[in-house]
């Protein structure tokens, strides 16, 4: 019998499991002043890994060399800037990157092709390698293992973020799962860029990693749309130490591992760009669960149904109109939608007065029943707010 | 050779065509008093028509009315409202508007198989049919083939709008084509709905109108993108009288009948949700037209680069962002991007400071060559304002 994991904590992150040191440095790539520069180490025995990168055609210099180092699925330090995202700036960007992981490799004594390179910020600016090259130097002479350490990290890679996101959970076998995560969503969102690195120190190998971090990524990162866009250098990596000489079973290493990607997601909703509401997109009996992800990513997507949701009007028509517009099958007769708990239209027919919803709090959950099959699935989104726009339309300039 | 038709002039619509009466009153739907209902009457001696409907799988009762009598090419009329959009209203919704196509019937002495319906406003609401029905005797009895009843016709189907838009040309050969348009969009874009009538009195088979009102929404209407909506109830009808005695020339007439609906998009795009900036994105050397539609429909929904646009910053990375993200073929090496004449990316490296690129201005065009092949597109879109989002979130309520 599996015996059930703590919950989810968010005052540790990727030092939580055993064999793994951070550091969070200012090295002076942000104009802020700000921590811009993030290194995680993982000290072993073990230096299995895995990573899912953006689906973006156009991809950044850390994105295309950290593909290539994990095909190895091995890892033996992640470093992580804000302050520019490298994205955009020719075979030169790349060079940058590859000196990126020559300098941590050289401070580290191991190798660069295990080490990952993750930017995050302005597109299409060379990073200022001098500064970031000290700041490698800075940022090992101050690895750590504690709590400090890892929330530190988790802060050097915010960009437009208004609070570190990190999370941690332990198996009561004596392993756990740690991690942080910045920006929003992974396959559709965007704002700016999602980077997220996960830690364990169970004892797994590199594809026991990658199908984990596949099953995961696509059930939580990839579930999250605030608006529909795909950075340039989306990436989740997942580092596994073996330090709790502990291997787990897959299904329970499945599930901490998701419980600790979804929190990291919930984080991330919280604290996307001008948000005012959670809004989570349910769709029910679809003729597949692709069917439903289509109809449940259109609406969630739907700018008409995002400010109608920030105005706290219930205005389900709208997503009608989403749904309609969607790939999916779909039968007008048949469909439903509820919104927080009030059935406003069902069978083809209005079934209750908008009125009757109350949207005024800052949690809405939209439930979409097509009635044509078994599929189901739920994105989470955010409302389209003055705040977004605000935010959106003075962040380069 | 072809003689050179006039230029498009705004101050007439669906009455500068010979053989068009037209009527807008005010038949107390909306409850603002103002004008709702609208009629087009074709006296002939011709009825030929074609019709092009929404591709949203949820369709307003209106729309699939009118597909059924389009079936047969040939309109005697054309009832719209404003004030409720007749959607989601299950099979009482569809007896209203055959009511409503049987009282224009009545009282034109036409079959109701001649005549469409157009509806446009909020969804899921039944139609105050007392008031409709009255309405359309009001109309009848005020038909007049002046100017005054075209664009009191134009006027009352405005929900949104802040103007009536309509817009007409004449060819030398003694044949115009006339029409009106509410909304924006057609394809994409949504804003409530997008109606348009348009008419001429070419003498022309309904088979010849189908393929050129097809030929020409595919480079027109569908090519203006607000919002990526497709509405409910989106509309265009083409009515010919054949009244001028003149069969044009197929090419002529869909030269002619193209300038006038390319007008029409334009003032849709001048009069969108919020705007402050009238965009083009275009997209050159794209493997195909499809691809290149694809990038700049991409593009033109884009939240970030709308955005970016909106406060007047030519923020190019964006722009890459939403390219690489098109499910068309892009080689990020081989990327330019151009703003308002300013070639800002190119090659896959950042060719200019985007300070140089002017964007205080009301229009923006963006260029975006692919260099991977021979495909060519436009698309027309408008920014992501604050009075976009104001606007859509205090719709309904």
């Amino acid at each position: 019998m599996t015996t059930p994991a703590t919950a989810p904590t968010r005052d540790r992150g990727v030092t939580g499991p055993k064999g793994f040191k951070a550091a969070g440095v200012a090295a002076g790539i942000k104009e802020s002043g700000g921590l811009d520069l993030a290194l995680v180490v993982n000290e072993g025995p073990g230096r299995a890994a895995a990573g899912v990168f953006t689906t973006n055609q156009v991809k950044a210099a850390p994105v295309l060399w950290s593909q290539q180092v994990l095909r190895e699925r091995r890892l033996a330090a992640v470093v992580l800037n804000s302050g520019g995202a490298n994205a955009c700036t020719g075979p030169e960007g790349f060079q940058d990157t590859h000196a990126t992981a020559e300098k941590v490799a050289e401070v580290l004594g191991v190798g660069a092709i295990e080490v990952a390179v993750c930017s995050t910020g302005l597109i299409g600016e060379r990073l200022p390698m001098d500064r970031l090259t000290a700041g490698v130097e800075l940022a090992a002479g101050r690895l750590a293992d504690g709590d400090a350490a890892g929330l530190a990290a988790a802060t050097a890679v915010m960009t437009t973020d208004t609070r570190p996101k990190q999370c941690w959970a332990a198996h009561p076998d004596g392993w756990s799962v740690g991690g942080f995560v910045k920006g929003a969503g992974m396959l559709a969102p965007n704002m700016a860029t999602m980077l997220s690195v996960l830690t364990t120190d169970a004892a797994l190998d590199g594809d026991a990693l990658d199908a984990a971090l596949r099953a995961t990524t696509a059930r939580t990162y990839d579930r999250l749309d605030v608006d529909g866009g795909t950075s340039t250098n989306d990436t989740v990596l997942l580092l596994a130490s073996g330090a709790s000489g502990v291997a787990p079973d897959a299904g329970d290493f499945a599930r901490l591992l998701t419980a600790v990607a979804a929190d990291l997601v919930k984080q991330l909703q919280g604290d996307a760009e001008g948000v005012t509401k959670e809004i989570s997109v349910t769709v029910n009996g679809a003729a597949s669960e692709a069917d439903a992800l289509t109809v449940a990513r259109t609406v969630a997507e739907d700018n008409l149904v995002k400010t109608a949701l920030f105005g706290s009007d219930p205005n389900w028509g709208r997503v009608a109109m989403a749904v309609g517009r969607s790939r999916a099958t779909v039968d007008q007769h048949k469909l439903g939608i509820t919104i927080n708990g009030v059935t406003l239209f069902a069978d083809g027919h209005k079934a209750a007065d908008r009125g009757e919803a109350d949207l005024s709090g800052r949690d809405i959950a939209i439930v979409i029943d097509l009635n044509v099959g078994d599929g189901a699935a739920t994105v989470l989104t955010t409302d389209l707010s003055h705040g977004y726009v605000e935010e959106n339309s003075a962040y380069s300039s």
